[in-house]
């Protein structure tokens, strides 16, 4: 069997992964580019494929309908968005996914985030490499009122992590009512509308899949109920922020800053690269050593289980494909 | 009574600091220059004081021999490394300080730190603002062996927030055979000599005062045991790393990164600066508005319980003394 692999990197810090794959008497071909396929660019190769091991590049319908012997595909990572599902299931192809995987990796480095946003790190750091010293005060964790929004897998380690900061005040929202919300012996969790979230929480975080219900849900509208010291984090998906509303807001310090992982379109390139108060990392989320090696490997597992004829054991639920067919 | 406050910013967020002085009668001066006093400063200036409410400025034998008048000195701070004690009390004076308020500040910066050098954060935010996308590899706080030299009041804060992550190996290291190893329930906690944590340890955090003892503590020599992806982080005074020998490892990848908070002479000036693996932040641990508020109010307190002729509540205690006198 031919695979493509379109996600990068891969298996570039542990060969396990590819190991797993030539093993099983795969051949493997790897993104040359270094960097996301377009659409264009995934159309034109994946005629000759058997099972494309997916990043986040668009699987359109166009590129679905060009993938003549395509049989499988499967996401290294959680996000489906970027998947055209309805018409992978139109062509009899299977999706799986590694849904587990990068949350440990997102969670701390959200962790990580809000404190940078909350004690300016990111700015003093900024200050210092061009010689200027200035003390910038700043808020505690422990101290603030902190918005989850999501409460799936990463949500709910975001809010494990900061049980170890005796936080006095996390707000959360989940669109589902039927997730719980998560308890910690030393924090108050309080679940509320979002709309509180926005307008009381002093951090804000997203922790969602992108949908057609939460793309752009933060727009002028939603920034303008936040206090002038908010602070958003998004190291979940480009789309949700809407990145032009954003970037009027942080250069207007309508908001207090930003730190944003992820964007409409990557590898990013636009005005928010303008402002010291916003944070910005190249979709690193997943980006730990362990996580991605985790991701890598479960996708190559698999695949070998494609290959051998086994039960997939990482199908795409079913109520992914209602979601995005609007069904729910 | 006279009270200069030499300390760097004051009863800037929260005015009760300064109303607790004026309430209790004192006239009140306040450093003008918005920056550190060098020593010749605070000396032209000392000699018209009863109070001197201090920073990290240099309270040499010098300055203390030219405040005639010179009856308290309450240290804004926990650090007494620029105080001369054992001069102080020779002219009669008595010295408070506030040792507890900046902790949790301290350590909640620490941990932001550890994830940001971890992650590459700071790496990655430069690159991006520069419009260059590359995801880097990183490491997560629960997988990475983390060396925790000094288990005081920040140290073992340090510590407890790392339980929120459920951290694999915590290696710690005090001086004093006495102070207790911090356990927590799911991290594996381990006292060991410090030549294993320099040896082992993939993040190592200081969080000990200024002596002769810990002075230089981390030189080339150190740095040599350490390996090449070794990050170093300094909360705690300027001086305990050897900041040449620093920018000399640093310069050369002879480890991974560092963070450095406090120097050995703020404001800070150097050739760290050229450094992007070196996060650099104006000595802010403790300025959290909630933890500066604390410091300031327990100083105010102090300073209002002398005018008053009530007993004092923060003195220094006896063994920083003998510590600095080096009679330990």
């Amino acid at each position: 069997m031919r695979i493509l692999v379109s996600t990068v990197p891969f298996a570039e810090r542990e060969s396990q992964p590819l190991d797993l794959l030539t093993r099983a008497g795969a051949e493997v071909v790897i993104n040359p580019l270094g960097r996301k396929f377009t659409e264009k660019e995934l159309t034109e190769r994946i005629s000759d494929f058997d099972i494309l091991i997916a990043g986040t590049e668009p699987i359109t319908r166009h590129v679905i309908s060009n993938g003549a012997k395509l049989k499988l595909i499967v996401r290294v990572g959680i996000g489906l968005d970027n998947v055209d599902l309805v018409a992978a299931k139109s062509h009899g192809i299977a999706v799986s996914y590694t849904p587990d995987a990068p949350s440990p990796a997102v969670a701390e480095l959200t962790i990580g985030l809000m404190i940078d946003l909350l004690r300016n790190t990111h700015i003093s750091n900024l200050r210092m490499h061009d010689g200027t010293w200035y003390r910038y005060f700043g808020q505690r964790l422990a101290k603030a009122s902190i918005g989850v929004i999501g409460l799936g897998r990463i949500g709910s380690r975001v809010i494990k992590h900061l049980g170890g900061f005796d936080c006095c005040q996390i707000l959360v929202n989940d669109i589902n009512p039927d997730v719980s919300t998560p308890q910690h012996p030393t924090c108050d969790v309080v679940r509320v509308e979002k709309d509180q979230i926005y307008r009381n929480a002093d951090i804000i975080s997203l922790h969602i899949p992108l949908s057609q219900t939460t793309k752009n849900l933060i727009t002028q509208r939603e920034i303008e109920k936040m206090k002038p010291s908010t602070l958003l984090i998004n190291t979940s998906r480009g789309g949700i922020v809407n990145e032009r509303d954003l970037y009027n807001a942080l250069r207007a310090d309508q908001i207090g800053g930003a730190a944003i992982d992820v964007f409409e379109r990557e590898p990013y390139i636009g005005p928010l690269i303008e402002l010291d108060n916003c944070i910005l990392t190249a979709h690193m989320g997943s980006m730990s050593v362990d996580c991605r090696t985790q991701m890598e490997v479960e996708a190559s597992k698999e695949v070998t289980r494609f290959i051998e004829k086994e039960l997939l054991e990482s199908r795409v639920p079913e109520f992914e494909y209602k979601n995005q067919s609007g069904m729910v």
